[in-house]
């Protein structure tokens, strides 16, 4: 027997209406999942530092933000296969689509089809799904989970296991699996090596255990914020550098500690200026840079050519090269069976309500995760 | 019976006395070669671009350039095991200690003891060798094969086969090598791949030979000058754009006509915007750039941190990543084995005396290499 069809729900969602202004909770009208798509009943979602950028300077308005989230279908559109009513699932930022050349490249993530969406729009129509008396609401990075319910494409959200605990392993949707991808899948880390990251918040912290996993001998962690310090080593990080307790310029303490240079360097803070920081980081001959930031003012890279001719690389990191159908499970999977750490990134959990609080822990620099419970 | 002890030779050189002054042919003395040097009789130098420019911008006078060069150990230094009064060799702008830590790593080819050498000092002493009645003359990338002998560094030279034609092969000691080895070690071209290639001088025109053995399907040469154009097909270039000849950016031109950017891009010019036109001409991704060149006007690379981010990666190439002591012979063997070509880049031969000829040709743009053959 077919389940019926879904019709429009109503629902909480908190509405970002204008930049910087604190969320206000509204009763919102939710479109039934297209061809396609999925409706989804969140059940965790976690505030991101790529949320509270784009609340503060972006100008697409108004929207739900969130996107770093786990839930349960609800509902499915037509033609959809793949999922069921009452799966347990993680939304992604970059979709799979496994059909367009690079999701059969073997060589990349980053779909052509459902790659990064920055109109507020779903992938499929151009259009949004959620409405507030009649006036559309505009999506975020094809997610927008801070609300009771939403509408992904079905290519953007991952079947996982009904058996990981959804309020914790929702943080593998975007900031920890960036940072163990980054270390792991376009890093490569290697043993013995020494690695330098830039920026110690969740994604920074994620590269460490990536990093430490990976055997790496030294993992020097740089931050001016005290706070973030303290707990890094719970993450793998060997060493902690505050660039405002130096006299120093930061590439010549990192330069002369570990003897001319990191074998990698990771930039996990968004600052242009700081990529030209990690590579002047790195040691000649293959020191290697990964770039996993989205700079908030500054878009230009600029750096000193001979940077590279004695032989360092740049490379990019968009969601740790995870092809999110493909991997994200048995990421799951090894949570569950306790070869990764979320928990420890779960700095504090809050309720839907106070979903404003996690805006101003994460711009006050007090959290690393705040994970946000829907109501049940 | 041990040979005699090497005494100072006067020889002829070409002595360059100020930046872009015609260079002038002088009785120059050479000392013997000091403990782990070499004295070399040139038999055949090309001139480089890097020559050109140096002795058009560098500050370091009087001094004698030239440093892709073969020659014929004429005697050897204290300590030195290696080589033997006759050997052949040819000379290299990057030297290979086999003890520091990059010669050990396998990772690098950029020697820390006999890296790069900007004072036209020798590495051991920090003096010349040259000297033209009394007064020091410079070295160049401590080389300086513009002279009938020279003295390098045993770790500055690589024995090779003695059947090689020497006249021929000089070629590999700098332009062709780097060329091949971009193509070969630092990108890794792949079978099928799309490349395109930013300046068809010969280190350009290598990197297509490098790239076409490799079983790349199309290799696109960007170059303005249209004689360069003309004879880019014998070394594997499939399809020729002149920047000129087009109303859209370049970036633009090679996104369309490779469906979105190629595989792999190679900055032969030695010009830090065109960096950044090459990322933009590398697909989303796994878009690999190389940057070969080194830049005579602005240092600084400037690009959007976009490109990283949507996954690709700059990396620099130094002599093409060969360990000269390493691969140097083989490469020569490859090139008597007729697997590599060299001899289609060899557009003039000319006497020493006619040296000068060799830099206009060159600043006009009018030659791949110029070959200079030392009196017998």
């Amino acid at each position: 027997m077919s389940s019926p069809t879904p019709q429009v729900i109503t629902c909480k969602a908190a509405v970002a209406w204008g930049a910087g202004e604190a969320l206000v909770m509204e009763e919102v009208q939710l479109s039934p999942p297209q061809p396609m798509e999925i409706r989804i009943k969140v059940v965790s979602t976690s505030l991101c530092r790529s949320d509270l950028s784009a609340w503060e300077s972006h100008a697409i308005f108004p929207r739900i933000f969130g996107h770093e989230a786990s839930g349960i279908v609800e509902s499915v559109g037509d033609e959809v296969t793949e999922f069921k009513e009452g799966d347990h699932v993680l939304t992604v930022f970059i979709g799979e689509c496994t059909q367009c050349r690079p999701c059969t490249s073997g060589k990349s993530n980053i779909c052509q089809v459902l790659g990064l969406e920055r109109k507020g729009l779903m992938h499929s129509d151009q259009k949004t799904r959620f409405s507030v008396k009649g006036k559309p609401i505009y999506h975020y990075c094809a997610v927008s989970s801070f609300s009771e319910y939403t509408v992904v494409h079905s290519g953007c959200a991952v079947k996982i296991s009904p058996h990981a605990p959804l309020e914790k392993i929702c943080l593998l949707s975007c900031g920890v699996a960036a940072g163990l991808g980054a270390a792991w899948n376009v890093a490569d880390v290697s043993k013995g090596s020494t690695v330098v990251i830039f920026g110690l918040g969740t994604v920074g912290l994620s590269v460490a255990q990536g990093a430490k996993l990976r055997g790496a001998s030294r993992i020097i962690g740089v931050d001016n914020n005290p706070q973030k310090c303290e707990n890094a080593k719970t993450f793998g990080i060997t060493e902690v550098v505050d660039p405002n307790s130096h006299k120093e310029p930061i590439t010549q303490v990192i330069k002369r500690i570990t003897d001319g240079g990191a074998d990698f360097s990771f930039e996990c803070v968004g600052d242009t200026d700081m990529i030209s920081t990690a590579l002047q980081s790195c040691c000649d001959g293959w020191g290697l840079t990964v770039t996993l930031g989205v700079p908030k003012v500054k878009p230009e890279i600029s750096a000193h050519y001979a940077l590279f001719l004695m032989g360092r690389t740049l490379k990019g990191s968009l969601f740790g090269g995870w092809k999110p159908k493909s991997d994200l499970p048995s990421l799951v999977d090894k949570y569950v069976n306790k070869d990764i750490q979320i928990d420890e990134y779960i700095t504090h959990n809050l309720s839907f309500d106070d979903i404003n609080k996690a805006f101003n822990l994460m711009k006050e620099g007090k959290c690393l995760r705040c994970v946000i419970h829907m109501p049940r």
